[in-house]
């Protein structure tokens, strides 16, 4: 059973959506002692520099400073984090958590204190943030939809169901945000592409392109905001839409990539996002196969693929496009490559720790820091001389978002 | 006499290079109300939406946030900032001002004071700083050279002099951080580039490539790092290097443009900076010429010129590369036009107002804002809609600088 259908299963045991309080301020019951005081003068900082990493067994975030590489506090209370994703308020000072039991929290890094939460579904598989950062958005699995909700307060703006022609609901993946409060997102069980206009918020306006393929399963938003790319799991290809377009349209790519060839089991999905993309080519985890594709962005034609240690889950470039790091699901998830992009080479293949879950770059490059779960460690590498830098305790480690992301489209 | 010549003999008057006094902080005779008091909790704030306006009359800066699309604070106190140039911490906490004086300053966007101040060099055109925030790096016209300073306190930990056949100093242009603790930039009156490697700070290692052609005036770093052209005044064309390259070589391009073709007069140096890139083409200022060049990042050939209202200044690509913003030497200063890039054609025009000196967009390019030096103004638009969103009252504003180039190689 892959992730997906695990997933629907998991949810049919959540409770409905409900709203919790709103403002949470306080209720830190384990705060460690540098969270404790009101010492606002300690607490002047820069937030250019912090990061979060969740403890998906824990429900909390250990936040981070990369200038530092260590932890600067600790935030509990965060609910099932057992698959999380943030994105942050454009001054970096807030991380708006969305959890898999359907709670998005914003929590101030400066305080570390937890200040709005809300059950805003009853499964939830991320979020987004505008442009503007005026509105956050949730993708969610039950009830099949996005919420819109002020980013501010996370107050309710607009409850948006992915509702089908039999009166079902589709799940939802492959959040991005557009420009001038607008959201791309494509339904698992609809095969569709729905962009929701939130300029006026409480009354979105949704366009949905159908007949995409089957199942999309994530997506991606080049990081010029032009390219929209999902990728199926119930067939071979990709569905991509030109943004820039004067009329949308849905184009299919890479058809014959071999997804659909063999019954190959997948042990854990690929993730997609703007990462894929180093210069002119994007680097995409081929559903079940040992394989990178490598994919020319002109084309949009498969022009290569690496063969690598195991089946990619995320396929990350570094900032500067020259390399790109993979890591693998079960049971090769305790190795990390590292490909060189003008060869395509895999230059490099590292054992950071065990069940290695998430990788995350600081904004120039100079560093990756690595999640690794059944170690209890998150790893910095210096991504130049592959020379391990720094190493962190944290428990159960998943994924890690450094506050840069506030200044990215489609992240 | 063109600026670079002024500013030579300009720099004939400045007193030598001296060091002041490392920690200014308390200084400031005409602290606004809101910057006066050490209420710390007051100045708690995520710096991602930060920024500096430099009033180049008053040698101050007006600090602002663009969420709020206001001025928080001003720091007076900086010296002559006729020419100044911004650099930021990767905590996004600290700008760092290089002056035309020779002074580099450090500024805490937070407490809005003076941290640091050295008087570095006697007349100067900039800094860059390392990927890793450990070192920044000012460039000068006298004495003609580079200075690596300590980003934490800038104390001076080496000075590379642009030293010449003759025993004479070029002066230092085009400088732009490259990974690994490394610097490149452009000796104007050597014709050469030189690679700065400081991973041993007090002892950096110069690489010079020579015969680049004559009198580089500026140059740019492609956002990847890979790309350095530095722009050519004394010739026509321009001069490139992959530095990803195994052996680095000086490259030649758009050598017939048609700068040298007949003495234009040129009222003010463009800039070249990592902006001028988008998606796959280079958006270039003709020197001299009433147009845009447009050049093809894989080939590195023209392929397109647009007319534009005057001899541009600055040409910067919005974040996602759909649109290029252009400014103008005098006379035409009080315009502003904007370029479609897939049409390639210019789609407005506006008049922000009098003597517009500079623009810098948002990191998610929703909006820019524009310097009207002579209006005392800053306009911000909306850069989908063309529609005015705000406008600041800044004496004599020129650069325009956000936190969000922290997280930026080349800038």
């Amino acid at each position: 059973m892959h992730t997906l259908q695990r997933r629907a299963v998991l949810s049919l045991t959540a409770a409905g959506a409900s709203l919790l309080t709103a403002a949470c301020a306080g209720t830190r019951p384990d705060a460690a002692p540098d969270e404790a005081g009101p010492d606002a003068a300690a607490l002047l900082r820069g937030t250019g520099d912090l990061g979060v990493v969740i403890e998906r067994a824990q429900g909390a975030l250990t936040v981070v400073s990369t200038t530092e590489r260590r932890a600067i506090g600790r935030v509990p209370g965060l609910g099932d984090l057992s698959h999380a994703s943030v994105v942050f308020s454009r001054d970096a000072r807030y991380a708006y958590v969305f959890g898999r039991d359907g709670a998005a929290t914003r929590v101030d890094l400066l305080t570390r204190r937890i200040t709005h939460r809300v059950m805003q579904a009853g499964n939830s598989i991320g979020g987004a943030i505008s442009d503007d950062g005026s509105l956050v958005v949730a993708q969610n699995y039950t009830p099949g939809g996005i919420k819109v909700l002020d980013a501010a307060t996370l107050e309710l703006l607009a409850d948006v169901p992915a509702a089908m022609p039999g009166g079902e609901r589709s799940r939802v993946v492959g959040l991005a945000d557009l420009p001038q409060r607008r959201f791309i997102y494509s339904l698992f069980d609809a095969g569709a592409i729905c962009i929701a206009d939130c300029s006026n918020p409480r009354q979105p306006r949704v366009t949905t392109l159908p007949d995409i393929g089957k199942q999309p399963y994530d997506a991606l938003l080049s990081p010029d905001g032009r390219t929209y790319i999902a990728g199926l799991f119930g067939e071979d290809g990709l569905a991509m839409v030109d943004m820039w377009a004067p009329r949308l349209q849905v184009r299919r790519i890479l058809g014959g990539y071999g997804r659909g060839e063999q019954p190959l089991p997948v042990y854990k999905m690929p993730h997609l996002r703007g990462w894929a993309i180093a210069g002119r080519h994007a680097y995409l985890p081929a559903v079940g196969r040992r394989e990178v594709l490598v994919v020319d962005t002109t084309t949009w034609e498969e022009v290569g693929r690496i063969p690598v240690a195991g089946q990619p889950v995320f396929v990350m470039a570094r900032p500067d496009g020259r390399q790109v790091w993979v890591n693998f699901a079960v049971p090769d998830y305790h190795r990390v490559q590292v490909i060189d992009t003008p060869s395509r080479q895999v230059v490099a293949t590292l054992e950071p720790g065990k069940a290695v879950l998430h990788m995350e770059f600081t904004p120039r490059g100079e560093a990756v820091w690595i999640s690794c779960r059944d170690s209890n460690l998150v790893q910095v590498y210096d991504t130049h001389t592959l020379q391990p830098q720094a190493s962190l305790a944290v428990d159960a480690p998943s994924g890690i978002f450094f506050t840069a992301r506030a200044q990215r489209m489609g992240f």
